[in-house]
């Protein structure tokens, strides 16, 4: 069966490889779609070469179908359409004991520490798959895991309907996290530098600023009658972005870091004293924030049809990477499905 | 009367100034003891020259008793033992509109902002003033504004009996904030470079942690059975304190930041995202907080004796920041009453 493997150095490469049977425990996935996301590109720019054994099957954004059953698995049936939580716990180090497994201290992420989903058929544990809903079209379910992504982060802020809050960023997980806070009852402005991504944005409702023309602080002061807002999520990653948040919150406000910094950042501790602030961390997920992504996808709360840019056959990965890294694309889904299949009514609009 | 003012650059000078009565709404109070603290350095250092009306009074850690009442005042009597919360609220601006009158957007805090005790007749709004129990020592009740400061920082906090804390910071604050961490259930270790200040520390029952000697990160991990403190407190204003300090907690700790730093400062959000860390803001206290610091002060919980290294009569004040600058003395205390009084009976005694 095909795969597309991280091979070092920036590399991907289209493999032929052994389709092996799924062990005990496990369920194999036909998987449909694979979506790339920001951090498939820090494994290909090798960020993570610690973390991943090369050849490396990355990819982590999915949905498919149950092809076959390990055994001792009885809760799934072929042809169950499915997601997966890529998230592999201990259920023994203290972050698992004190229920915080989805940050457990030894975690195995699924398409970065072991093999992920850019192939036709992907064996995995049974308790990360996830039930989707039948009729929910198999690409739009591959947003499932970054949509997951902005309700843990939107359920981290504690938005409360009513509350006006600020993303910085306006891509993919900006504009996901835009949508979730919307539908959990907040006031939503998105802060763009780019000027497609600014328009893209516009289209779905929300209030756009350009941070080049306008004054974040002075126009965030008067949205919100001298206060400042409730919350902000810094999805950019600049640490420009990160040093001005503090400065758009209300007295209690809070700054919830989405974007990763891999250096430290200069945060302004001055304004955090003087306006009682909190900077909460957010990571991943947990269950219940698939289950709310899931209800959202199939609802059409998520601008599926706006988010995904295009559908690239799986022989055409390192292209698409290309094009996500270049900022030509708010997201590319992969098709892993064999040649054979009439994609078309198979997947997308299953 | 006699008073000590800030006249700038980094002086001050006693002057006789005339005594007022109190005004409509105010009350005036009879200073028995005034701490100095380190917003008192600030103010001197210049550092707050905006916010100061030169010749300033500052002053805002004190004890003393009701000696006159204002027109429309009802709930004082001549002789009350008192001591002030030194914040001034608008009761217009946002923040004090949701409740957060401490950190109000136009806070006056009286000491900074307006004249403070370090004189020996000083009126301030009835509103401000806050009984203490008969019997209590009016010299260790100077410490209650510090205290509350501290049982604040520990309700930011959030902290749960039975959990581990890290003070980084055995000055004054640190030791009151490791004192109440105690006091609300908590085992507590103090990191404290100066080998003074940790031997006095240490005389409390606290464990204390040479960072020059001992790696921090490995003896909180191993005390903490791997997991990392469940809250730390920056009290140093060090930088490398405040980076350094969110590799001190667990999987969903949390980071009080209580120094003042007036520099943005590096912090290490990667760790703040992996952990799922939240850093709090604090600043000031609530009257809850107040409130609970009598209780503290007047049970014997705080260490008043260990923290007041000296009382000096009020022509000493300028001799007594100097002391406190050089790091020779936890708390100072500048005995506030006219000559005239026996000021260990007047005072200290009662």
């Amino acid at each position: 069966m095909q795969s597309a493997r991280y091979t070092g150095q920036g590399a991907i490469k289209i493999a032929e490889i052994v389709q092996v049977a799924p062990g005990a425990g496990q369920v194999q996935i036909a998987v449909a779609y694979t979506g790339l996301c920001g951090t498939d590109l820090h494994v290909l720019h090798g960020h993570m070469d610690s973390r991943v054994e090369l050849p490396a099957i990355i990819g982590h954004e999915m949905s498919g179908r149950i092809a076959a059953i390990g055994d001792g698995v009885t809760e799934w049936a072929i042809g169950d359409p499915v997601t997966v939580m890529p998230l592999d716990w201990c259920n023994e180090c203290p972050a698992c004991l004190a229920g915080n497994q989805h940050v457990c201290q030894n975690l195995n992420f699924i398409g970065i520490d072991s093999p992920g989903s850019l192939q036709e058929r992907w064996n995995v544990p049974a308790n990360v798959v996830v039930r989707l809903p039948e009729g929910l079209r198999l690409d739009y379910a591959a947003l499932v895991e970054p949509v997951a992504v902005a309700v843990h982060d939107v359920r981290r802020a504690s938005i409360q309907a009513g509350e006006k809050a600020v993303v910085i960023g306006g891509g993919p997980i900006g504009v996901l996290i835009a949508t979730t806070a919307r539908h959990f009852g907040a006031e939503v402005v998105v802060i763009e530098l780019d000027d497609k991504r600014r328009a893209a944005v516009e289209t779905l409702g929300f209030e756009v600023l350009d941070p080049k023309t306008v004054d974040q602080v002075e126009w965030v002061t008067n949205w919100t009658g001298g206060a400042g807002a409730d919350v902000v999520f810094e999805v950019s990653g600049a640490a420009s972005a990160v040093l001005g948040a503090t400065s758009l919150c209300k007295v209690r406000g809070r700054l919830v870091v989405v974007a990763i910094h891999p250096e430290p950042r200069p945060i302004d501790l001055q304004r955090l004293f003087w306006r009682e602030l909190t900077i909460i961390g957010a990571r991943v997920y947990e269950r219940t924030d698939f289950e709310k992504a899931i209800e959202m996808v199939a609802a059409d709360v998520v601008p599926a049809s706006l988010l995904i840019t295009r559908i690239e056959p799986l022989e055409n990965t390192a292209a698409a990477f290309e094009a996500l890294a270049s900022g030509q694309a708010m997201k590319i889904l992969i098709d892993c499905q064999p040649a054979s299949i009439d994609h078309a009514t198979a997947g997308a609009q299953q």
